[in-house]
């Protein structure tokens, strides 16, 4: 299997080339991609369409089940409130984030969802060492944006 | 117009007999309904398909835009961390709730995502009259859920 952050990757490379803000996920059970998405905001106009939440739509239809228990995400970007909320709701085991969001990011930034003790699940947040490549890639794209007229 | 909250209570009796959690959501736009929905999670087993979630998707549409300013939304329960992150960022004016729900409420409860500074948006949130009708459709849902075999 492609590292799932590599795939993860292309997924925001894919939502970049359509003016979407540049964030892909994978979802990852017993070694096999089960779900993946990317950022889809801006050309479907639905605010909760992030990767994330996709990736997890369709891994929860792939496994016929809102419990992803034992199943990993990898996301190029901090999940926010929302996709921390999803994400320990469906008692997803652990995540794997390349680049931090200081403005947003509830996994380490502005808050700690995975750690809350008086949510009914907690898990293991971890940095992927392509977090440099998730992080650059988001760079050039603001920068791009900025510099249109 | 009917009481826009009767509506979300009449959506989260729905819920209710399909044996889901007895949530529903009216969002109100210019005094209009313009998107509604109750928790389909157990039905569809999608961890995100909360009443709020999809109210919020079905209003998107209907403006064909992620931005749900002016945009008042009726819950009959307090809204989780998903959906609160969800609301915030479509910088919905105005939540409206029934019940409130001190295991994973994220307005009031166990956050307050409505006034956090940090984030792009705050908002007000206001309780119902109609809260302990909506306490009670879910206490008498639990009990009967209880002494199930």
């Amino acid at each position: 299997m492609i590292d799932p952050m590599e795939r993860a990757l292309e997924l925001a490379k894919i939502a970049g080339s359509k003016g979407e803000v540049p964030v892909g996920a994978v979802i990852v059970f017993e070694g096999q991609i089960i779900g993946e998405g990317f950022n889809t905001k801006e050309s479907t106009q639905v605010v909760s369409h992030h990767a994330e939440m996709i990736a997890i739509e369709r891994a929860c239809n792939h496994l016929g089940s809102w419990r992803l228990n034992d199943c990993q995400l990898f996301v190029t970007l901090e999940p926010c409130l929302m996709c921390a909320g999803a994400i320990y709701q469906a008692r997803i085991e652990r995540v794997i984030i390349g680049a931090k969001d200081p403005k947003a990011g509830a996994m380490g930034s502005l808050y700690e969802i995975h750690s809350d003790q008086r949510l009914n699940h907690n898990f293991q947040v971890e940095e992927h060492k392509l977090g440099s490549e998730c992080s650059q890639l988001l760079k050039d794209f603001f920068r791009k944006r900025r510099a249109k007229p």
